[in-house]
């Protein structure tokens, strides 16, 4: 059976998006996973240092020229881009741009959605409403059918790491507050059905972290251990799912920890970030799961400090294009 | 110049100590460098599988015998250990040996004092006050002139990083009200110091590590960078003190981000100790910074669930005996 291509969001075309884009293509036009760009052809010619581009009408066509040229759904951009400079105005071609790649990747015609990097600022000047990528998603595919429980969760993967998230961008002084016995099961049971149906993995083992130094020391270091983290770990033990923790966080992610998980759910951003960025900081990538799509994008941002001088590397980009092909390959098995 | 001998105090009997102070001594008696025990001296011919102990009366003798014998000036116990179990009747036994390292370390009769891990509950049923070693040991010294500031601030070292911190031992829902500006120049005004004269680094780099995930991303995660990181960064750059920074904590521990400061400032303790444990689950070092002393210690507790059983690793101590010594030649020179 012969899969889709997938589609890739061309992000903010200000930021290193188009160089990075270009360079996976150049990685990968031969042995694939094929990609369709949604996004302005303009842009990514002018940023892809001699690289071919050519729009097409779809994903069929994207898939037959994709050794040859790299191929873009053109959303054209209604002014020029000045690279490393944010701008508002490209704002409703680059929310088109996602838009298109969800809708497409609902019916089915690509087999997943990559996302290149936006900027949140210019974005949120033109009225989008939304912390992100991740939470855009589940609103553009909150109507579809989802096989399972729905998240989104938010996975960080680099290396043998997979780290899941219960909050995401919070100040740190807010996390607290946002973990709940509800919040942790969630996300634990959206992982361990990620685990199983994304990522192949029969009988997998969760590792929960604690939120305290010492996993809270019997509660002299905090009591959100006892009272919110071991709850939900019986909960998910109820359900069924292998648990280990909550564990101090600082024993688990060396080479020996890891083996001994398949992911584990952190309780905040730089628990997991921290880690994965140590393992990988070039290539790791953020999977979306428990939505009704297939989503990854890589794990770095805009990058506009070095946009449009040939310093990008599109490692994370080229990992994130491989790890969608292969959730795609799986749930299509 | 022969430089005195460290002492080490033998920490909680029932743990791990009196194992890894035998390992160590079989790994260092020939290269050194010398250390005298002070401790039970039969607690630790009982835990060291064969190792000669001697006691001796003081740091001279310990130095001359410690080639072919395990020094101990001893503290006896009151009562017989049970591995694995943590009990208060020998509270002031374990008090006492801190007691006398640090006294032994203030007269120069040794050269600096290492600790082996203490259990905290059984020592506060015996009414200690301490929330470790580091604050009772600046209690103990805090009477003695010390030269530069005083801290204390601890350091955690492992591979090439080293990493101090702000807040220590705090629930992470506490971390933000701990903060202060003043916090952060001390801290990072004593990791200055002590990179120049511990280490012998003359021109030393600082890295700080933001709070909130993005660094705050201006705000909008957090303001803990705008009203306090940030004021505290420059204070210490108009002190003369080399800054980066705050910076996202999951920029700064990769090896090509450690290559560009000396040591980095953490706000929290699992944000400094989830990248040391992961550079070296096992020989991470603890360093007080701003004693009238030098004290190290192992990054590990008492292993009361491994303690008897000869699984336990003397890496840490070791590393930790190793840096004791070359702080000290360093301060000596």
């Amino acid at each position: 059976m012969t899969i889709a291509p997938l589609a890739l969001s061309a992000g903010d075309p200000a930021g290193i998006g188009p160089e990075i884009i270009a360079k996976a293509w150049t990685a990968l036009r031969w042995e694939g996973p094929p990609f369709m760009v949604v996004g302005d052809a303009r842009s990514l010619a002018a940023a892809g240092s001699g690289v071919r581009v050519r729009t097409v009408t779809g994903p069929a066509e994207a898939m037959d020229l994709f050794p040859t040229a790299l191929p873009v759904l053109d959303v054209p951009l209604l002014s020029p881009v000045i690279a490393g400079q944010a701008s508002s105005t490209h704002a409703a071609q680059i929310i088109r741009c996602i838009e298109t790649g969800a809708g497409l990747a609902l019916s089915g015609s690509v087999s997943g959605l990559v996302t290149a990097p936006i900027a949140k600022a210019p974005l949120y000047e033109a009225g989008f409403a939304f912390p992100g990528h991740t939470e855009f998603l589940a609103e553009l595919t909150a109507g579809a059918p989802c096989e399972g429980l729905r998240g989104p969760v938010m996975m960080l993967a680099a290396g043998n790491l997979r780290a899941t998230l219960v909050t995401i961008h919070k100040a740190l002084n807010d996390v607290s507050a946002a973990l709940s016995v509800e919040a942790i099961v969630t996300a634990g049971m959206v992982t361990h059905q990620a685990l199983k149906r994304d990522f192949g993995i029969a009988h997998p083992r969760l590792a929960l972290a604690a939120l305290n130094p010492h996993a809270g020391e019997g509660g002299a270091l905090g009591r959100e251990e006892i009272e919110i983290i071991e709850p939900a770990a019986r909960v998910l033990r109820d359900l069924g799912v292998e648990v280990m923790g909550p564990a101090p966080a600082d024993t688990l992610f060396h080479a020996e920890a890891r083996a001994r998980y398949d992911a584990v759910l952190c309780m905040y951003h730089d628990q997991a970030l921290i880690p994965v960025k140590m393992l990988d900081f070039w290539g790791g990538v953020n999977v979306s799961l428990g939505l009704p799509i297939v989503r990854t994008s890589p794990d770095h941002g805009t990058g506009f400090d070095i946009a449009g001088r040939g310093l990008a590397r599109a490692d994370s980009l080229i990992a994130a294009i491989r790890m969608a092909a292969q959730i795609a390959a799986r749930r299509a098995a």
